[in-house]
C-alpha cells in the first residue's frame, strides 16, 4: 500500500484554518456573553477584527514545530497554534492601553473605538478612561481564551503536558518582557553607554519578542509530539536567533516602514521614542550638535513630518541601518544554520527555514 | 477494617493549605522570572501581597464543591480551589486600575506602588501611568496563573476536563459582568425608574459577583467530581442566591462598613458613585430637594467626611438599609433551602450551610 504523502499546507492554507478557529472561538464566547446583554458585542467584536490581522507568524512556528518534530497534521494542532495568536492579540490590546496607541494593524486600537462611542452616547465620565477600561477586559478575555484555546484543543493529554511546560514559561516570561520594556522607557539612558543600552535593548528584544514570537511557539509545538535534547537546543537556537532578527526587522520598518505596509503611522516608533538597537547605534557616532537635535525630537507625540525626516536621515547617515541589517542578516544566516542540528521531518524543516526569509521581510 | 473519616480541614487550616500552593508559586515564578532581571521582584511582590489577605471565600466553595458531591480531600483540589483566589487578585489589580483605587484590602493598591517606587527613583515619563502598565501586567500574570495552577493541580484529567466547561465561562463572563459594570458606571441613570435601576444593579451583582464568588467556584468543585443534574441545579441556585446576599452585604459595608475590617476608607463606594441597589433604593423615597443635594454629593472622590455622613444619613432614614437587610436574609434562607435539594456528603452539606452565615457576616 503506498504511504500517502503529508498534508503540507501552505502559509495562507495555515492562516485560513486559523481563522475557521477564531470565527468558531468568538461566535462561542458571544453566545456565553449573550445572557449578559447585546452590549457585549461591543467589547468582543474589536478582538474578532484585530485577530482577522497580522502574519500569524506565531501560529506557523508552532504548528511547524510540531510537524518538523514528527508530528501528522490535525484539528488538534491547529487550534493550538490559534492559541498563540489571541495570546498576541492579549498582549497587542494591553501594550496599546500602556503606550497609549491610536492605531495597530491600519485600524484605530480598541481603546479608541470605545473611547468614541462612549463621546458618540455621551455618556458620564471620561471617554478615554471607558476605553482603557474595555481594552483591559478585552484583553483579559484573550487571555483566558488562550488558556481555553489550549486545554480543549484535543491534541493528546501527554502531548498537553509537555508542551504546557513551555506553554506557561512563555506566558510568564512575556509579561517580565512587558514589564521590562516599561523600565526601560522610563530609566535613565541619555547617561548610559552605547554598549549598556545595545545590551538593555536585546535584553528587552529577547524577552519581550524573540522568545514568544519564535523560541516558544516553535518549542510548544515542538516539545508537545517530543524531541530529543539536541533537536530541542538547535530550534531553541534557531527560535531565539530568528525572533531577535524579525524585531531588529520590525525596529527598522518602526522608523522607515510603509504604513500601508507596517498599519501604523510611519515613523511610529520614533514619535513613541522607542530605546531599540537602532538608536542606540545611531546614537553612538552622532556628534553633539546632533544629540542635542535628537534629544528635541525623539519621543515627542506630536513630531511633525520635518522631525521625523530629520531622525530618519540621522539614523542612514550613521551607518546605524547598515549595522542593524548585517545582524539580521548575522541572526538569519545562524538560526538557518541550527537548523543543521536539528533533526525533523523533511517537510518541517523546509518550512522553517523558508519562514526565516518571511520572518525578516523588508516588506513589513 | 474500620473506616477513616473523611479530612475535614477548617477555613482557616483551609486557609493555610492555599497559602502553601501560593507560597510555591511566587518562587516558582520568581525563579521563571529570574534570568530577565532582579526587577522582577517589584511586579511580582505586589501579587503575592495582595494573595495574603482575602477570606479565601471563593477557594472555599471550590473546593467544599468538590468534597460535597464526594471528593476526597487531595492536594490537587487544594490546588484548584487556589486558583480561584488567583483568578480574583487579577480582577482586582485591574478593577483597581480601572477605578484608579487608592486601596485594597488595608495596602496601596499596586498601581500605586508602582508609581511610588517610579516617583523615588525620579524615573523619565508620567508615574501613575508606570504604575498603571505595571499593574495591569500584574494581573495579566495572575490570568495566566490562575489556569496554571488548574491545569497543572494534578486532579485526575477526566475532573478538570468536566470542571473545565465552568471554569472557562466563569473566566469569560467575569469579564463580560465586569464590563457591564463599567457601562452602568457611565450610561443614564439619573432618568431611570427605581425598578429599572434595580434591575441593572442586580445583574451587574450576578454577573461581576455572585457567580464567579459562589456559584462558578463551587461549581468547578462539583462538577469536576461529578454531580447529578438535581444537584448541580441545586447547586447554582443556592450559589446565585448566597452571591447576591454576599454582594448586598458588600454594598453595605461600602458605605458603613468599619474601614479597619474592610481595608478601604469609610463610604469608599459613596465617593465612588457606585451605583448599587442600596442607592437605588434610597432615591425612590427621597424627596427632590434631597436628590439634588446627593447629585451634588455622590461620586466626588473628595467627598469630605461631613458629605460621606449626610449620604449614610440619607441611606438609612430612606429605608433601604432594613429593605436591603430583608433581602440578604431572603436570600440567604433561600440558598439554605436549595441544599435541601442537593445530594451531599454530610461534611460537604454541613460546610456549605456554614458558609451561608459567613458569607453574609456584617463584620466585613
Amino acid at each position: 500500500m503506498p504511504v500517502e504523502p503529508p498534508v503540507v499546507p501552505s502559509l495562507d492554507q495555515l492562516r485560513a484554518q486559523v481563522q475557521v478557529v477564531l470565527d468558531r472561538a468568538h461566535d462561542q464566547h458571544a453566545e456565553q456573553l449573550a445572557p449578559i446583554g447585546t452590549e457585549m458585542t461591543a467589547l468582543i467584536d474589536p478582538i474578532h477584527a484585530l485577530l482577522r490581522g497580522g502574519k500569524r507568524l506565531r501560529a506557523a512556528f508552532c504548528y511547524w514545530g510540531y510537524r518538523a518534530a514528527g508530528g501528522a497534521h490535525s484539528d488538534a494542532i491547529v487550534q493550538v497554534a490559534t492559541a498563540m495568536e489571541v495570546f498576541q492579540a492579549a498582549a497587542l490590546l494591553h501594550d496599546d492601553v500602556m503606550d497609549r496607541s491610536d492605531t495597530r494593524r491600519g485600524r484605530p486600537t480598541a481603546h479608541r473605538v470605545l473611547a468614541a462611542m462612549h463621546r458618540e452616547h455621551g455618556w458620564d465620565g471620561d471617554a478615554d478612561r471607558f476605553g482603557e477600561a474595555g481594552a483591559i477586559l478585552a484583553g483579559d478575555l484573550c487571555l483566558n481564551w488562550t488558556d481555553e484555546l489550549y486545554s480543549t484543543s484535543g491534541l493528546p493529554e501527554a502531548e498537553l503536558r509537555r508542551g504546557r511546560a513551555v506553554f506557561d514559561l512563555m506566558r510568564t516570561q512575556l509579561m517580565g518582557g512587558q514589564y521590562l520594556d516599561v523600565l526601560e522607557s522610563v530609566r535613565p539612558w541619555e547617561s548610559a553607554s552605547t554598549q549598556d543600552r545595545i545590551d538593555r535593548a536585546r535584553l528587552v528584544i529577547r524577552y519581550k519578542s524573540a522568545k514568544y514570537t519564535v523560541e516558544q511557539p516553535l518549542l510548544i509545538g515542538a516539545t508537545a509530539f517530543g524531541v530529543d535534547d539536541d533537536t530541542r537546543a538547535a530550534l531553541s537556537e534557531y527560535g531565539l536567533a530568528l525572533g531577535e532578527a524579525f524585531q531588529l526587522r520590525d525596529d527598522l520598518l518602526g522608523v522607515y516602514g510603509d504604513p500601508e505596509a507596517t498599519g501604523k503611522p510611519a515613523g511610529d516608533d520614533l514619535r513613541e521614542g522607542k530605546r531599540t538597537v537602532l538608536v542606540a547605534h545611531t546614537l553612538d557616532t552622532a556628534t553633539p550638535t546632533q544629540i542635542e537635535r535628537f534629544n528635541e525630537l525623539f519621543g515627542r507625540a506630536d513630531l511633525d513630518e520635518a522631525g521625523v525626516d530629520w531622525l530618519r536621515e540621522l539614523v542612514s547617515s550613521s551607518g546605524a541601518v547598515d549595522a542593524t541589517e548585517a545582524m539580521i542578516s548575522a541572526l538569519s544566516a545562524h538560526a538557518d544554520a541550527a537548523l543543521d542540528r536539528a533533526t525533523l521531518t523533511p517537510e518541517g524543516e523546509r518550512m522553517l527555514r523558508d519562514l526565516v526569509g518571511i520572518a525578516v521581510a523588508r516588506n513589513a
